[in-house]
C-alpha cells in the first residue's frame, strides 16, 4: 500500500509550489510522519484546556477504540492494512488533493480496468499496481456533468482500430484528475460506433502520452483547466480533446461485450440496464468516501473552533451558550456521520464482493438500488453539514479564524467541491426520491439494508414525548417522510393531467416535496443506524455520552423540518416544537463539559490538523504570536517608493 | 476624490503579487477603467441570453435609474460626486481589499481625526487629505475584538508626554489595515492614565514610522498578521506592540477632554455615556458600508450563476424550477437590501450632520440608539444572506463554479469576513435586542426612523391571507417579534430568580429567543422600507416587477421562521404554511422570465465582474475554453523526472 502512495505524492512538491500556503508541507515530511498515527499523547502544559479535559464524563481512549472499531486494537495480523487505512484517513484530513490523486490512480482508474476489463487487460493492471504508468479517469464532458448517457465523445470502428473523436467543444473531456501533466493512461467513456450505428456508452483504457517524452500521442490535445482554490489546485484536473486519435481494439474494456476484428459488435448483456449495473459499482465507490468527507469536515471544523473557544484565560468564549450551540451539534454530526459511513461501507464492500463473484440474485438487484438511493441521499446530507460546520467554525473563531494559519477557510475551500463531484447534491437527491417512488409501487418495501422498510406503514401523529428522544425523532421522521411521499405523488398526478412529460414533472415537484423527501430519508437512516450502534456499546460511560451525542444530532437535523411537521398535521400547538427546541438546548448544554474530550476522540494530531488555533495543547495565542513575529518589521521594496511618493507630494504642496 | 484613491492603490501591484490569481488586475488597469462606469451597452451576440433578456416585463434602464436614484440622472452639478460614488461602488465589487485600504485611510483614519480631534490636529488632517501621510486605525487587540472597553493598551502621562505601552501579548493591537508596511500614522485607542488613575479609553493620533526610512519609531514594533484568503491578503492587516513609546501631548484627540502640560485631566463631558456617544459615530460608519456588502454579494453571486444557467444551448439548467428557487430569492435580496441600505445611509448622514452641528436633543439621543439597534440587526441579516448567496451560486454552477475563473469562491472568501468585522454578527445581534428590551420599558416605542413603533401593539393571529402578501408577511413578523419579546423576557425573569448576573442571563436567553428577535426586527424593517420604496415607484412596469421582487424576498426570509410562528400560536393547520410556501414557489416562477433582465439592472460591467461564467454576452463556454487553451500541452519540468521514475520502476520490475 505504501508504493502507490508514493506515486500519488510524486508531484506534490511541484503542485504545492502553485500554492505558497502549502509550501512547508513537503513530501518527505508527510511520508515520514503519516505512518505514526493514533499515537496521540497529551502534553499537559496549558491549564485551561486541560481543565476542560478533566470535565469529560468518559474515557477518551475507550471511546476512540469504540468508534474506530476493533480492528485497530485486536486484529494484529491485519496491522499493515490498519496502518494503510490510517494513512489514507490521515491523508484525507491532511490534504484531500493528494488523497484524490492517489485514489484516482489506484482506485478509480485501477478499479475501472479491473471491474470492466478482462484478461487481456492484465498487463495494464499489473503496470498500474506496480506504478509503471499513471492513470486517470475521463467521464465528464464540458457541457455534461451529471447525465452520463448524454456524453458525446465517439469511438468509431475503422479498419481494425477505434478512432476517438471529440465532435464539439461541449464534448471535451474535463475534470479528470492527474491528467494535465502526469497521466500516461486514461479510462475513457465514449459512444461506441460500429456496424453503422451507435452501440451506446462504453469504456476504454488507452495510452494518452508518450512514456519517454510525456507528450500527448497524435490526435490528442491535453491541458489543465486553470487555477482552483484549496487543496484541489494541485490535482491536475485536466481536459482532453480527440482529433481522430487511433487506438487498438483491445483497449475496449470488454467485460460482457466486444468488437471483433471485423467490426462486429457482440454482447452477453441481456438488457441496457444490466450493462449499466456493471458500471454502477465503479461510479458509486466514490460516494462512500465523500460521505466520510462530510464527517471529516465536521471533525476538523469543531476541533479547531472548540479548542480555540477555551484558549482565552479570562471568560473563554466557550462559556457562552450561543457559542456552544453553534459548534457542538456539528461535533455530534462528525461522530454520527462517521459511524453511519463505516457501516454503509461494510454493506457496500459485501455488495461489490457478491457482484464480482458473479451472483445474479433478486436481492442483489434490490441492494444495488438501495445503495444507490442511500448514497444519493446521505452524500448531500453529510457534505452540506460539513460545509456548514466549517463556515460556522470560522465565524465562531472571529477575525482570527479568517487568518490562513487557522486553516478554516482553506478547509472550506478544500471541502467545497465535495458538494458537486460524484453527482451534484441536488441532482442526486432526485435520483434518491425516484428510487423511493418506484419502490412504493411494489407489494412491500423491505430492502436488504432495511432503510425503506417503514415506507408503507401508517405513522401516528404526535401524542407526547416518550423517554427516548431519539425514538421520538425517528417517529416524527416517519410521519414526515410519509407526508412528503403523499404530497409529491399528489402533485405528480396533478401535473400529469396537464400533459407534461415525466422528466419535467419530476423537476417541478422537487421544491418543498421530493427534494426534502430524499433529505429526510437519508437523515432517518443515519439516525437509525446511529441508534443501533449506540445500543450495542457495552461500556457504560461511553454509551451514555454517545446517547447524548446521537440525541443532539437527531434534534438538530429534525429542527429544520419543524415547520413541515406542523404543516403535515403531525403536531399542533407549542408542545412538540417547544419540546424539541428545549431538548436541543438542554442536550447541548449537557454535552458542554464533554466537548473537549469528544474533540480529543476524533481529532487528528497537530501536524495533520495544521491549525494555529486548534492545537491540542490549547496555546492558540502563543501560536498566533509565532505567526505574527515571522512578519515583524518587514521592509518590502515598495516602502522606498512609497516614502518618495509621500515626500514628493509634501514638496509639491509646500510649493503651491 | 481621485487623489486619495491613488494612495489606496499605491501598493496594490505589490500586494497582488502575493496572490497569483490577481496578477492580471494591475493598478493602471483599474485607474483607467474605473471611472467609465454606468455606460453599459449590450453586445447582442449570443442568442440564448438575449432570448431571456427579451422576456423581461420591464425596461432595464428605467428600473436601474429608479434603483440608483435620481442623482445619477438629473444632478448635473454633482456629477463629479456621482462619479466618485460610482468609483467607490465599482471598487467595492472589483476588489474589496483595495476599497478597504482607501476607506481606512481617508474615511476611518481621516474621520476619526476630524470628529474626535480639534484645531490642533488641522495639519494632520491636511496631510491626510493631501496624501502626504498614510493612516491606519488601531482599536482591536489580540484577545479583545468586540468589547472595546476591555482594551488594555495604556497611554500614561509622564514628564509632559504620553508613554504608550502594551502590557501583555493579548493587548497587542491587531487587524489594523494599511499598518504592516505602509502606514506612517495611526489613530490608537488606549486607556489614558494620569493623576495616578485610569481616565478610561481615549483616542490618539501618533506617527508610527520614520517618513524617510519607513522604519517603526523607537518603542514600536510592527508586523503583518500573515496570510489571509481572498481580497484581504493585500490589505496589510498589521499588529503593533508598544514598549514605552513616547509621543507629545497634542496627539490626544481632545474633543471634549484634554490633559494639561502639568498632567491634569480636564473634560467637558458630563457623563461616560456622553463621551461614548461621540465615539459612536466613528465606530458605526463602517456598518453602513457592510450592509451594502451583503447586497453586493447577492448581486455578484446571482449575476454569475443566473447568466451561466442560461449559457447551455440545449435545455439550459435555468429551466429547472429548483435552479430558479436556489438563485432568484438571492437576486431579490440584492435589490431589497440595496434599497434598504440607501435609505438607512441617508438617515445616518442626517444624524451625523446634526451631531457635528452640536445638536443635543432627546430625539437625537433616541436616533442614536435606533441607528445602533438597526445597524446591529441589519448587518448580520445582510451579510449572512450574501455569504449564503455566494455558496449557493457556486454550487448552482456545478464543478465549473469551482474554477478560479468563475470568481465565485474568490468572492466568498473576500466577503466572508464581513460577518465578523465591525462587530461579530452574533455579538452585535445581542446589542440590538438589548436596546429593544430597554425601549420596551419606556411609555411608548415611537422612534425617529419608525422601526420600533409597533413593539407595544397587540398583533392578531393569522385569520386568512389578504390581497397583499407583503402586508401578510409583515403581520406575521409583528406577531413573531411580540412572541420572541415575551419568551425572552419570561426566561430572563425566570433566570433572575436563580441569582445569576444580567450578563450571564442575557447570554442564556439568546438561542431561539433574543437572537431570533434581533434578526426578525432587522428583517421586518428591511421589508417595511422595501414596501414604502415600491409604493412610491411611479412607472408601472417597474413597480409591478419590484412588487414581486419584494414579495419573494419577504416570503423567503419569513419561511425560516415558520416553525416558530406555529409554536407561537400565530397559526395552526396547513393553511398558513402551505400558503406561504406555494406563494414562494409561484412568485419565484413568475420572476423567472424577468430574472436575466433584473440581473442586468444591478450587474457591474464585465471587467469589474471578472467572471468567465457571468459575462454579459452569455458566452460562458467560449470563455471557459479561453482559460483551458492557455494551459494546452504544458510541459512542466517535473514531467521528465516522472518519466524517469516510471521507466526505472518498469526496469526494476522486469529484472525481478
Amino acid at each position: 500500500m505504501v508504493v502507490p502512495f508514493t506515486v500519488a505524492l510524486y508531484t506534490l512538491a511541484e503542485a504545492r509550489a502553485i500554492n505558497p500556503a502549502q509550501k512547508n508541507r513537503s513530501r518527505a515530511f508527510i511520508l515520514k510522519e503519516v505512518m505514526s498515527l493514533k499515537t496521540i499523547t497529551f502534553s499537559m502544559t496549558t491549564p485551561l484546556i486541560d481543565e476542560y479535559r478533566k470535565k469529560a464524563s468518559f474515557d477518551v481512549n475507550t471511546l476512540r477504540n469504540i468508534i474506530d472499531g476493533e480492528e485497530f486494537v485486536e486484529a494484529k495480523p491485519q496491522e499493515d492494512f490498519a496502518k494503510a487505512l490510517a494513512a489514507i484517513d490521515a491523508l484525507e484530513t491532511f490534504d484531500q488533493g493528494t488523497a484524490a490523486r492517489y485514489f484516482l490512480h489506484a482506485n478509480v482508474f485501477g478499479s475501472a480496468v479491473r471491474s470492466l476489463g478482462t484478461d487481456r487487460h492484465a498487463e495494464t493492471l499489473r503496470q498500474t499496481e506496480q506504478n509503471e504508468i499513471v492513470g486517470c479517469f475521463c467521464l465528464t464532458e464540458v457541457s455534461h456533468g451529471s447525465n452520463t448517457q448524454k456524453m458525446q465523445t465517439t469511438a468509431t470502428f475503422d479498419k481494425g482500430e477505434f478512432v476517438f473523436h471529440t465532435p464539439n467543444i461541449g464534448a471535451i473531456k474535463c475534470w479528470a484528475g492527474n491528467l494535465s501533466h502526469s497521466a500516461t493512461h486514461a479510462v475513457v467513456f465514449a459512444q461506441l460506433h460500429t456496424e453503422g450505428r451507435c452501440q451506446g456508452l462504453h469504456s476504454f483504457v488507452i495510452q494518452v502520452r508518450d512514456m519517454k517524452t510525456m507528450k500527448p500521442l497524435p490526435g490528442i490535445a491535453i491541458g489543465d483547466m486553470g487555477e482552483k482554490p484549496g487543496d484541489w489546485n494541485g490535482v491536475e484536473n485536466g481536459w482532453m480533446k480527440f482529433d481522430h486519435h487511433r487506438a487498438p481494439l483491445w483497449t475496449l474494456l470488454n467485460k460482457g461485450c466486444d468488437v471483433t476484428p471485423e467490426g462486429k459488435y457482440v454482447t452477453s448483456f441481456k438488457s441496457q440496464s444490466e450493462k449499466q449495473s456493471v458500471t454502477l459499482g465503479t461510479l458509486s465507490v466514490g460516494r462512500m468516501g465523500i460521505i466520510m468527507k462530510g464527517a471529516n469536515a465536521c471533525i476538523l471544523a469543531t476541533t479547531i473552533a472548540l479548542r480555540y473557544s477555551v484558549a482565552r484565560q479570562e471568560m473563554p468564549v466557550f462559556e457562552y451558550p450561543l457559542q456552544q450551540y453553534r459548534l457542538i451539534p456539528y461535533l455530534c454530526g462528525g461522530f454520527i456521520i462517521k459511524i453511519f459511513q463505516k457501516r454503509f461501507q461494510n454493506h457496500f464492500v459485501e455488495y461489490m464482493w457478491r457482484v464480482m463473484s458473479g451472483e445474479k440474485s433478486e436481492e442483489l438487484a434490490e441492494m444495488s438500488k438501495e445503495i444507490h438511493a442511500l448514497s444519493a441521499a446521505a452524500k448531500p446530507v453529510a457534505t452540506w453539514m460539513g460545509i456548514e460546520a466549517l463556515g460556522e467554525a470560522r465565524r465562531a473563531c472571529g477575525g482570527h479564524g479568517f487568518l490562513t494559519c487557522s486553516r478554516l477557510n482553506d478547509l472550506r475551500e478544500s471541502f467545497d467541491p465535495s458538494q458537486t463531484y460524484e453527482g451534484e447534491n441536488n441532482m442526486i437527491l432526485q435520483q434518491s426520491s425516484n428510487i423511493i417512488f418506484a419502490k412504493l409501487k411494489e407489494p412491500h418495501t423491505r430492502t436488504p439494508m432495511g432503510t425503506m422498510n417503514y415506507l408503507l406503514d401508517t405513522p401516528k401523529q404526535f401524542s407526547g414525548f416518550s423517554n427516548c428522544i431519539v425514538e421520538d425523532v425517528l417517529s416524527a421522521y416517519k410521519y414526515l417522510i410519509r407526508h412528503l411521499v403523499k404530497t409529491s405523488m399528489r402533485d405528480y398526478e396533478k401535473l400529469k393531467t396537464t400533459g407534461k412529460d415525466s422528466f419535467t414533472i419530476r423537476n417541478e415537484i422537487q421544491v418543498h416535496r421530493a427534494h426534502t423527501l430524499s433529505i429526510a430519508y437519508g437523515e432517518h437512516a443515519i439516525i437509525q443506524w446511529g441508534l443501533e450502534f449506540v445500543r450495542d456499546i457495552a461500556e457504560q460511560k461511553s454509551k451514555q455520552v454517545m446517547q447524548r451525542v446521537l440525541s443532539l444530532y437527531s434534534l438538530f437535523v429534525l429542527d429544520k423540518h419543524l415547520a413541515t411537521l406542523y404543516i403535515s398535521g403531525y403536531c399542533s400547538g407549542p408542545e412538540f416544537g417547544d419540546g424539541i427546541r428545549s431538548s436541543l438546548r438542554l442536550t447541548c448544554a449537557s454535552l458542554a463539559p464533554d466537548a473537549i474530550g469528544l474533540v480529543d476522540v476524533l481529532a487528528p494530531p497537530d501536524f495533520i490538523l495544521g491549525s494555529s488555533l486548534g492545537a491540542e495543547d490549547g496555546r492558540a495565542y502563543d501560536r498566533l504570536m509565532e505567526v505574527f513575529l515571522k512578519h515583524e518589521n518587514e521592509s518590502p521594496p515598495f516602502q522606498k517608493d512609497l516614502a518618495n511618493f509621500l515626500a514628493q507630494r509634501s514638496n509639491n504642496n509646500s510649493k503651491l
